[in-house]
């Protein structure tokens, strides 16, 4: 593909929404079909392979609001009622007596024959045991009608929805007790650079501890996915060829780091010569060089390896990517605009994504946005996004993506 | 405890606030001190015990930032350099020769002896192996110093912190290859109510589908919770005391449902006759009943029972309790404020939540918010609140909390 956007310091940089919508569109020519009927207590986090209809209506009865009591306005004359019958949420009520009441509590059927409840808090029972209703009487109150919330058929959950807490209370409520799913996604994670040792081993001269991995599979498990912990690429290339063609079933390879160098990239050459191979210059910072390929047919998408620049274009490039293929349609996160509380003199040539929080409502951003480490991602609620060629003074509006809503 | 508040049509109502300050009081006095220690993988929600300090400096010695030429500013006259050695990231250079220059690549070591890179864009390699520079070089450009982003001994995370991915990719960068955590809190969750039966049954004259158990185990466990799930409670009294005696090493039973009915609440008193019971009328809506109290010692809360006041009085009550139980100081969901995308000309004596979206920046809220299913809350983005006494009319402000500020 030819290089879209415009020139950079170090040549054409690709838009982020150019570079995203690449991305759902190869996800889309891969949408995965496989499912799986799981007990709703397993299917958190998963995505609906159907529609969901309703099979019910919801609620099933006209139901009580309200502890009280039912009665017929027309029954009500300012006299007090004898109560007839006694209706607990969960039990069947029988068609109540003209010119009586029937205690009832909330949840509880309405009994046939009865147009209103009062609650008990306007009912005043008497020494002989009938009550007196006080306040005006209007058909229909305090009663929740048949079908209100639900009628058969109605769509509930179209395919493609993410399941979360909510998503499975509500399958519930319709008495589904499993649900079609899409399979997991099997996602492979390697990091790349000979510079990498993992944490509990001692650091040799030059090294650094590999946090990308952690990152990754932890995030990925939040996400639904199933993990392949592919390790530390290994410096050879046979070795490299055999890791990546030992990678069986794979939905995805997702790497961190080392692509951009050239020299000594035994994951590019074993791509280029078996797959296929884009680098990509993104309009993005912290990010900026993704590759995008495939290895014997097997997609791979390679983020750069500084932790912040990982964070970003997994978040907002990697994760779309991942909910697309289950079939999900709203991959973006949400963004608020919120006053920026900095200025921004200098505009770049890249879009920003700051790791920022909000103070008195306006988003304010960590000192040091350096993409070395997590620490201004740690101590961030979301990330704030400055366009590319813009300039900001305080109070000027900026976009805010909560972590909580790229991290689930 | 008296009640606190302001006259509501049935009562004094409790002020949210008040409410949430009476839970985190019970739950720092009941703090979790058991901890234990996890390799990062299996830390994640997870809760840290511990300060975590950096045993490092990061980056452990300068770096360099890009890819291209180390060398002295000094050295440098106009006339090419030779290159005297090559270093990748994870490679430990020698002195630089003085008068000649390294060739350098992202994340390696800057030589001894050189002060700055110039990024390899900015660099001529002539016939002869020679790099002449064209760019005036300024000291330190383009060379990440040692500790810049940390440095031996600063505090990284403090006790209390939630272990999100970044934490755990944070404590990864370190070297820290397990954490010490709290241990997981054990929560008990039952079901009250005679009408309810599990997803999967039929449905008998007068019930309804349990769909709180479902919402809430998994959403525990999304919160790192280790859940006992409890069932229905039996209609009997020796059966529930029987239930509730059962639950051991449990550090919260959680129900939903029942308890304001009075009449045929067993938990109620099981929990006068062997603990303590209140009965607290919040000012919150979809909501209002909370039960708080404890059955021989174990604490008690008790949500309404329709599933968008489960939904609701969990988000903004119960998750701040378990989160406080194991030393997380911020319990509370981010909110943000935009505008209103609605009129609200009736104000109520309850803090409303109302299920909404953000559209165009501004917050609509769904049709239909009766409490009654989780329909609204699943089509929903987030939050709507809606103050007290307060009327609205388009473009005025509210909060609005994103539900995945609360689900994870």
């Amino acid at each position: 593909m030819n290089p879209v956007g415009k020139p950079g310091k170090t040549g054409i940089l690709m838009p982020v929404e150019v570079a995203l919508a690449r991305l759902l569109e190869t996800a889309d020519a891969a949408r995965i079909v496989e499912r799986e009927r799981l007990p709703l207590a397993q299917a958190q986090g998963r995505v609906l392979a159907d529609d969901l209809l309703s099979t019910l209506d919801l609620p099933p009865w006209p139901n009580s609001a309200m502890d009280g009591y039912a009665l017929r306005v027309a029954d009500w004359t300012g006299e007090p009622l004898s109560v007839s019958q006694k209706i607990f949420a969960g039990q069947a009520p029988v068609a109540l007596e003209p010119g009586t009441c029937a205690r009832i509590f909330t949840g509880a059927p309405v009994p046939a024959g009865a147009d209103c409840v009062e609650m008990q808090e306007n009912a005043e029972v008497q020494a002989d045991g009938r009550v007196r209703f006080s306040e005006k009487l209007s058909p229909e109150q305090n009663i929740r009608p048949q079908g209100q919330e639900t009628t058969v058929g109605e769509l509930i959950l179209p395919a493609g929805t993410v399941l979360g807490p909510i998503e499975l209370g509500l399958a519930a409520s319709l008495g589904c007790a499993e649900l079609e799913v899409i399979r997991k996604v099997r996602v492979a994670v390697l990091s790349t650079g000979d510079e990498l040792v993992e944490p509990g081993q001692a650091l040799g001269p030059g090294q650094i501890y590999n946090s990308n991995r952690v990152l990754l599979c932890s995030w990925l498990q939040r996400l639904g996915c199933e993990v392949i912990d592919a390790g530390i690429l290994p410096d050879d290339l046979d070795a490299t060829r055999a890791r990546l063609g030992g990678l069986k079933d794979v939905d995805l390879i997702l790497s961190t780091g080392g692509v951009s160098v050239g020299e000594a990239d035994f994951l590019g050459i074993a791509l280029r010569e078996e797959g296929e191979l884009s680098l990509w210059k993104l309009a993005i910072k912290p990010g900026k060089p993704l590759t995008f390929g495939h290895f014997r047919g097997v997609p791979v998408i390679g983020l750069p390896g500084n932790p912040a620049s990982t964070l970003v274009t997994f978040a907002l490039l990697a994760r779309p990517y991942l909910l697309r293929l289950q079939g999900v349609e709203q991959v973006e996160p949400l963004k608020i605009q919120v006053p920026a509380g900095f200025d921004w003199p200098v505009a770049g040539n890249r879009r920003e994504y700051l790791r920022g929080r909000l103070e008195n409502g306006r988003a304010v951003i960590y000192k040091n946005q350096s993409s070395g480490v997590l620490r201004s991602a740690a101590w961030a609620d979301g990330l704030v996004e400055v366009l590319e060629d813009r300039t900001l003074v305080a109070g000027d509006a900026v976009y805010f993506i909560a972590l909580s809503e790229v991290l689930g």
